[in-house]
């Protein structure tokens, strides 16, 4: 099945992703240059931050720095990351230069969300139930369901499509009892265990049981199929990715120090592009965004296209 | 169309490409270390080195006692690289210990046979209707016809399937005025132009106008699309790819010092096995060579796999 869209909608989330892990210190400076450069690119979603606890994640200790020092752009959408009401209330603290959802977030792996969150996926159902009435309470839209782990766990193994169709029940469940819609699906590979087969898989199921829902997919670059699986999503229909400049980021829960972060920003835009897909960004200039991040973290990053440059570039040369 | 092979037969060419550009010295015995470790793994096919100009190509100089000094295992072919009569006389040195094959090695962009071999497309043709026949006079097999830069070029721009059509053409005339018979096209991504899109373009076009050639893939992983490359390789039915462990390797010919080198053989045998493609290789034993080959070399190499481990390792955990 091929079923191309005619735009791929990506969400930045290098400042967020990239600035949690990086050992640093990263001065809220660069971090404000970053967030400013990537709107120039073309970029209409960046996350910027997250408002999380400075001393679990001492990267983002200066968030309310960053999100009262960077200037917006019209047009672009800047959002923060949060996951209880602490971070809501910080959150709310920002409203109307940061665009406000709320996502129903769940785990398709029972050992993870006990691993991650120290509870029982049920636990975990009632804290979003709960969660969702108070992002409702607060006039903050909550569209979407999350669901992590979505193509396996390096605590569990394997994760079926039916259990993946099992959360996004859960999900629906608790949106309905809070009055919700919910229009969007975002499935993440939180470990890096997704392949271009298993996203056919799993993106069929979901697409079968649910035609009218839009599908998102964040994915993590950990075992070095990233653009493979964003290829096979994109011929499953999906519009939506999250992706980081550079491939800012790492995922904690691999086996091994260095292992990579999300799928980089460029190579996904590369891939659109070279398909006829629109993304909107100048990916030369993103280029350069990509290499400003190299410089900023200090140490290369695993874009392979910010070390190459661009074809476009070398096409011009051609001419 | 999907047309996935039951197996895939992969080359593997880390010692030979990754000596010739990593700025070193290695020693000798590291690149003996090498080639007997990944013999261990179950490949079945490895390229131990290049017998060029040591020269131009310093890695290289010690090919002679590194093909004197590993010790080979059974079953497994071992080759190398060479380019002219001096090259071809070295490895006729090694008879019995290397397996010996010839190819017709055509570019399909003019523009970089002036620049590599300072030479015209014609001019090329005529090399290799020499090369050929005097291959088949020493008794060596000459049933591959290989094309550089089929997906595109840094000094060309695109290339257009039509080009690799006549470019192969033009190999198998000189096949058939030598009377050898041709088994085998090897398509090269020299400069990392190839999208999934691209590849099934060319690969169509090819196929169609010989369906019963037997498809080789080449890819570098220059802008982090080899992976992506490969899966849509695979869906075109080719069942023979060159790789390197740990994306030893580099690409003198993208813009920036630090390209990527080749596709990982450690990604290609998890891609491949996570799509029911049998490989014979032992992908943790792998992973464990690809860190051997980081060692060796001294810095990071491209490889997010050998960083993250093998899902299997994670499943056995987790079971």
């Amino acid at each position: 099945m091929t079923d191309l869209p005619t735009h791929a909608e990506i969400h930045e989330e290098g400042p967020r992703e990239g600035f949690q892990i990086e050992p640093g210190p990263i001065s809220t400076a660069d971090k404000i240059k970053l967030i400013e450069a990537l709107a120039e690119t073309g970029l209409k979603h960046i996350q910027a931050c997250s408002l999380v606890n400075p001393r679990l994640v001492p990267g983002w200790a200066d968030a309310e720095a960053v999100l009262t020092g960077f200037k917006t752009r019209p047009g672009v959408e800047y959002t923060a990351l949060w996951f209880n009401a602490n971070g809501l209330e910080r959150a709310l603290a920002f409203r109307g230069k940061l665009t406000l959802h709320g996502a129903i977030a769940l785990t398709a792996s029972e050992a993870f969300t006990r691993k991650n969150l120290n509870r029982s996926h049920a636990e975990n159902v009632e804290a979003m139930r709960k969660q969702t009435s108070l992002h409702l309470a607060k006039g903050i839209p909550v569209d979407r369901v999350g669901v992590m782990a979505a193509f396996g766990c390096n605590y569990q193994g394997d994760i079926s499509p039916a259990q993946v169709i099992r959360t996004l029940e859960d999900g629906l469940a608790i949106a309905t009892e809070a009055g919700t819609n919910i229009t969007l699906f975002s499935l993440a590979d939180t470990m890096g265990w997704a392949t271009p087969a298993r996203i056919e898989r799993v993106l069929g199921e979901v697409r079968s049981r649910w035609p009218d829902k839009r599908l998102a997919l964040h994915l993590h670059d950990t075992r070095g199929l990233a653009v493979a699986n964003a290829h096979a999503g994109l011929r499953m229909g999906v519009s939506r990715f999250d992706a980081t400049v550079g491939g800012l980021g790492g995922c904690p829960f691999a086996g091994q120090k260095g292992a990579a972060g999300n799928i980089c920003t460029e190579e996904l835009v590369l891939l659109c592009e070279e398909m006829g897909i629109k993304t909107g960004v100048d990916l030369d200039q993103l280029i350069e965004v990509g290499r400003m991040a190299e410089t900023i973290v200090g140490h290369q990053l695993p874009s392979e296209l910010i070390h190459a440059g661009s074809l476009d570039a070398f096409r011009r040369l051609a001419a």
